[in-house]
C-alpha cells in the first residue's frame, strides 16, 4: 500500500483528484533564512536608503513566483491566490529571514506556494550579491505554519 | 559607490549589460540537501522500486526549472543551457542530497541556474512527500563550484 | 497612512489580500489607438482581403496575453476568465482603434486583463510593420468602462 | 450564420463568453498511440527496471502540460484542475497507447486539457527515443469520453 | 549499456551535454493530419472567406508553440529559433494537412520544434471546431524531414 | 506583392526566416509617458522615500516583461538580451515618463523588447495606482531610436 498520493496504480505520479474536497479558507506561511557576510547583509540595508534596494526585487520575484507554483511544481494544483506578502528582518549581524505568507479559498492549501515564495525570493537576493559574496548561503527553508483544509492547523515547533 | 552591479544610477534594478563579455565554457554545481523523518525517506527510497518514484519528478522538475531561471529571477540573463543533470544521494539515514551540474557556452555563469534546480527540486521532493512529513526542511541550499568566466573559478569551502 | 492598497507595512509591494470581498460578476473594457501613416493602414486593411491578416494575428495576442495577465503585473490577483473579445475600428486615415472586452466572475476586476490585451495587441500591430513604418505610435492606451465590484461602475469621460 | 461558437462578429476569433454557464463536475479522457519499432517499445520497457524511465518523464511531461493548456490554445479557457493522471499500455508489439484523464468543476470542459497532456507526452517520448527511431509516429491522438457540461456525455465509437 | 542518451547513471533522465557539438544550419519539417467530417472542412475553409479563419488562429497558435517546446518537452534544449512557418492544406474532402517547417543555427536540432508546432496547430482546430465535431482525429504526426547536424539528414519513407 | 514580410504565400502569418542576416550589437530605447493627476504622481514620487515605491515594482515588471517578448509578440524571434534598463522622470506635474534601454548582439534588432518593457512597466503603475485614479493614461508608446542592423540607425523625430 502506498502512502504517497501522489503515485498512481502503475508506479508513476499523478496530481491527485481534490474532486471532493471542501473549499475552505486557507493560509501557509513558509521561511527562508540566508546567511551571509556581515558586510553583504549591511550594503542590502544601506542600499534601501542610499543605492538601490535589493529586498524590493526580492519581493517582487517572490510574489511572482507564488503564482507560478503550480507551472514548477509537477504535482501542485493550479490556485488561484488571494493574497500574497513577503516580509524580510535581520537576525544578528549575518543573517537575513524571509518570511512568505500566502492565502487563498480552495479545495488545497497554499503550503508549497509560500515555500516557492521564498525560495526565489532568497534566491533572487543571492544573484543580486554573488559577485561579493559567493559563499551565500540559504538555510532551513521550511514551512512556518499553515491553517485551513481538512489535515488541520500545523505550526511548526521551533528547536529549542 | 555601488558595490552591487544590478543598482542603477536612480538606486533601481537593472539587467546588467555584459554585451562586453566574452563567451566561454561555463558550469555549475549547486547543492540542496533535505532533512526528513527516517520513514520517509525509506519511502522515498523504497518507491524507487516498488511504488513509484518520487525523485524522477523531482529530477524533471528541477532540469524545468533550470530552463525557466530567467523567468523567475528578474536580474538573471537568459541562457540557452547546453546540459543539465540532477544527482540524489543519502547522507545518513535522515538526509536527501540534492546536486545539480549545469552547463553552457555563455557570456554570464549558470550559477543561478544550478540553485534553481536544486531548489524546485527540494520543493518537489516537499510537495510529493508533504502528506506524510511536513517537518521537512531544505537545508544548505549553496553553490558548491564553478569555472568558466572572468571572476575566474569558484570551490565552496566545506566546514570542517 | 497609505494610500496606495498594495504597499505593506515594510514600504514594500504586496498582493493585497481580497479574502473578503465578494465574486461579482465584473467586466472591463480597455481601448488603445494607433496613429501610422495612411499607406501602413492601408496595408493592414488590404491585407484583410488578399494577402494576409495582420489584425487576425493582433486579436490572437490580445486575448493571450489577456490570459498572461497576473504573470506580468506583479501585484495582479490570477483571474480565471470567462470571455475575452477584441475590436479594430478605424479612426480617419491614420488612426487604428483597438478594443478589448474582458468579463469574469471574480472577487477583482478585470481592468488589467482588458488593458493588457489592447496593449500587447497593438504591439504587435507595430512589430508586423515596423519594418514599412517605424513612426508608429500607441496612443492613449486607457479604461474605457468597469462594472462589478464594490467601487462601482465607472465609464471614462471622453474629452470633448 | 456561423456554427463555429469562437468567431466574432468582424470574422476573427474569440474567447466565448461562459459567464451563463452552469458549474458542473467535468471529466474528460484523452489517447494518443505511438507507432515505434518493436526494439524502441522494448527499449522503454526495460527501461523501466534497468537502466530510466522514459514513461515516467512523459507522464510529468504530460501533466505540466495539461496545466498549461490556455496558454498553448489560444481561445482555450483557463481552468484550475481538480485532477490529472495519465496512464501507458502496451498494444501488440510496436504501439505504446497513452490515455489521459483530467478533472474539473468548472463552467467548461476539459477535452482539450486531456488532448494536450497526451499530446505532449506523446511528443517526450519521441524526444528521448529519437536518437533511435526517428520514424516513430504519433496515431489517433483523439478524445475518448467526456462527462458533464450542457452538451451531455460523449463516448467515442470505436471503429469496428 | 543504455542507447537512450537522456538517462544518466543513475537510470534518470537529463538534458544531455551537447557543448561539443557544432552549430550548424537546421531544419526541419513535421506534419500532423486530421480526419473530420466532410462539413466541418467546409466550414473551416468558407470561414476564411465569409466568417473567420480557424486557420489563421491554428497558425499563430503553432508558431508560439513552437517558441515553448523546451518548455514543454522535459530534456529538450532551448534553441533561438531563426523562423517557423507553417502550411495548410486538404486531403480529399476530410483531411486538413498541418506542416510546419523550423530554422535554427545552432547545437541541435528542431524536429521537436516543428512536431510541438503541428501537434498545437492540430489542437488548436479542434478546440474551435469541437462544438460541431467532437469526432475529430488527429492522425499521423511525424517528422518529414530534416537536414543539418551529425546524425545527417533524415526524409521520412512514406508508405506505398 | 506583400510589403509585409511576416505574411507567407497562404496569406498566413510566419515567423520570418533571419537565418541569413548577420549578428550585430543591437540597441533600441522606447517610451512610454502616463499623464495622472497631480496628486497620483506625487504619491508615486513620495512613496519612494515614505511608504513604498511603485517605481521599483514597475522597473522590475518592465525588465521580466523585455525577457518574455516573444512569447507575447506571435511572430517575434525569442533574443538572449545582453543587458536592460529602465529610467523614470517627472515632466511637468502629471506626467510620468518611462525609458526603457534593451541591448543585444543578435541577428534581428530588440525594438519589440524595449516597446514591451516600457509598456508592461506603464501598466504595472496603472494596477498600483489605479484605486486612487482610474482616468491614468499610457500616452505616445514608441520607439525612441535603435541601432545596428542592416535597416539602419533610427532617431525618432520628436514633435516640436
Amino acid at each position: 500500500m502506498s502512502l504517497l498520493p501522489h503515485i498512481n496504480e502503475q508506479g508513476r505520479a499523478k496530481m491527485v483528484d481534490v474532486s471532493d474536497k471542501a473549499v475552505t479558507r486557507r493560509r501557509a506561511t513558509a521561511r527562508a533564512r540566508i546567511r551571509m557576510k556581515a558586510e553583504t547583509l549591511q550594503q542590502i540595508r544601506e542600499g534601501r536608503v542610499q543605492k538601490g534596494d535589493v529586498l524590493a526585487v526580492a519581493q517582487v520575484a517572490g510574489i511572482m513566483a507564488a503564482k507560478k507554483t503550480s507551472e514548477l511544481i509537477p504535482m501542485c494544483h493550479p490556485i488561484p491566490l488571494r493574497g500574497a506578502n513577503l516580509r524580510f528582518r535581520e537576525e544578528g549581524e549575518e543573517v537575513l529571514v524571509i518570511e512568505a505568507e500566502v492565502k487563498t479559498d480552495n479545495v488545497t492549501g497554499v503550503e508549497m506556494e509560500a515555500l516557492t515564495a521564498v525560495s526565489i525570493a532568497a534566491l533572487t537576493v543571492y544573484d543580486m550579491c554573488k559577485s561579493i559574496d559567493k559563499d551565500m548561503t540559504v538555510m532551513d527553508t521550511c514551512l512556518v505554519e499553515k491553517t485551513g483544509g481538512k489535515s488541520g492547523d500545523y505550526i511548526r515547533k521551533e528547536e529549542g
